[in-house]
């Protein structure tokens, strides 16, 4: 056990539900097999929250990641990062913004040098960062920028049942289409891949990808983009010895016969990737950033301000998001996991 | 019972698996309570294919449908339709094509005269009716046209966990953004509206909007068709005083317990519509046609060429267009169906 590591969870928007999530992960700790973790936070905040909503958690503050695995069966241990202000529940302040996103960066800095497994991030408010002056499209790119030059993050969703990744993510339909390009379904996959192998123990990954339009394209009828992109990118990945297939028509590949074809689908947008994952398992779905050189994972919700405070939000996700990255940090470290 | 009537179901592509699963659904008439019908079709070509599948189905060739009802317990009721040339499983031949065409105008005569009490198509096979001559996207717009001057058909998809309406259906996905206008997405909900109420006896029907974009554009940050299209669409439906919500984020509507939330979903395009229904219940969705001024269901599936003839053909999409079109043509004519 010499070899096991914490995990960094980070506050995310302390105006959001990622407090008492994490403090509802620690209760479950032994109930649901939680792997142990650390919260980079400010302890003055938990401690309002835990005693406003009544929970029977012990928080003990901590200076340094090492720390954590003692402390961890009997106290949550909170590496101390203070907030310029004690946030008020559904209401983002832009003086805490700064250190909202230098959590992020202390997870990073920790991981790099092995004092934490891997990141799980709780959920952040992206306007508010901005009006602080964060110029990312989100954690997935703004990880990619801290973890070096040249590192092309992917994002995976995945559940028990399901793993998808979308190609175009974060833009409108309309862009998204505009930014299909063969460069990008090679890039996804080939991560997705990678990924399979490295950090799922996948030896031969058999991955599934999407056509764009519906009934992908019918043989061009509906749509030229399977036929000018797609199929071009699955025959060059063929050659290049990856068990891939398709493009397939995107609503036929997601039910429970389908799913057991593949060991994950490369979906072609946004929603064409998280509808079925989100309709098959609402509460249980994980983000998981592949192409960094550490493991990253995070709820797949976010601040859900209407709710927080109220400790009803479903922490299902942190948890899974928490499970996953320890098992993907330890296969990825050699370590045999079953 | 005087006022039970038989449905009419056509042929369709005869060299797909229509026949088959007809045949299974009649075997299935008592243990599935599959209502009264008549299949419009050539006797030869079935009673070589029950021979070749070994099904003990009894057929009994009838001239007018007012005989189905009383064949129906003992034997397949078929309304003798020759075909010029005996098909094929697997191949479709040229020389039936004119037949498959005229099976559907039969049907609807006889809908339409008050014969039948409602249509259910088996699968057609576009590429060979257009060969043919036939100008139409589908059965849906065919039958439109069939029905009379300014009949706007909706395509419905329904299982018995959701219902789903795509605005855009049978084009590319840049088509269908292009196609997105205020007015279809009013005269698609305005007749799932009224189809809820006439045919499935929803007095008060809540409808719920997708978005277009990822999380339905988040506030114009990732599109703007939810703020010039969608939300405008919703706004004036409010006023009329429908019970409608949304644009919402398209990932999140389709999970159990979201879907108790309404008793239909107008989505933007096919894939939006479709994933999340047939990743729920892949055999059992039933397409419905709406607006028309007769019942039409048919099975949410093709002709599936590659198995047809072996009998492999899975027949509860069959059975429950039958079932939900004898359901919603009755509920049509008021009376009571429980």
């Amino acid at each position: 056990m010499k070899d096991l590591r914490p995990l960094a969870l980070t506050m995310g928007e302390p105006a959001g539900i990622g407090g008492e999530i994490a403090l509802k992960a620690w209760l479950e700790r032994e109930s649901r097999n939680v792997p142990p973790f650390y919260l980079i936070d400010d302890p003055d905040r938990l401690d309002t929250l835990k005693d406003r909503l009544g929970w029977p958690v012990a928080l003990k503050p901590i200076e340094v990641p090492e720390e954590a695995l003692d402390v961890f069966p009997n106290a949550l241990p909170v590496l101390v990062h203070r907030l310029p202000r004690q946030p008020v529940p559904g209401t983002p302040q832009q003086e805490n913004a700064a250190a909202v996103i230098t959590a992020i960066d202390l997870a990073v800095e920790q991981v790099q040098c092995g004092l934490a497994e891997a990141i799980v991030t709780n959920p952040i408010h992206k306007k508010v960062l901005v009006d602080a002056g964060f110029s990312h499209v989100g954690h997935t790119d703004y990880l990619a920028e801290l973890a070096g030059k040249g590192v092309r993050a992917v994002m995976m969703l995945a559940c028990s049942e399901l793993r998808v990744v979308p190609v175009c993510v974060h833009m409108s339909l309309r862009e998204s289409i505009e930014h299909l390009k063969m460069e990008a379904v090679i890039e996804a996959t080939r991560a997705t891949a990678e990924a399979l192998t490295s950090d799922f123990g996948i030896e031969q990954p058999h991955i599934a990808l999407t056509g764009l339009n519906p009934h992908a394209g019918e043989g061009g009828a509906m749509g030229r983009e399977e036929i000018d992109i797609i199929r071009p990118a699955v025959e060059r990945m063929k050659r290049e010895g990856l068990s891939v297939r398709g493009p397939e028509p995107a609503d036929t590949l997601f039910h429970e016969r389908a799913r057991s074809g593949y060991d994950a689908a490369i979906c072609m947008y946004h929603d064409q990737a998280l509808i079925p994952i989100k309709t098959i398992d609402f509460h249980g779905a994980v983000n998981i950033t592949l192409g960094l050189p550490f493991v990253r994972t995070s709820p797949d919700h976010g601040t859900a301000f209407e709710i927080a405070g109220t400790g009803v939000a479903n922490e299902d996700s942190l948890v899974a998001a928490l499970k996953t990255a320890s098992a993907m940090a330890r296969r990825r470290r050699g370590a045999q996991v079953h």
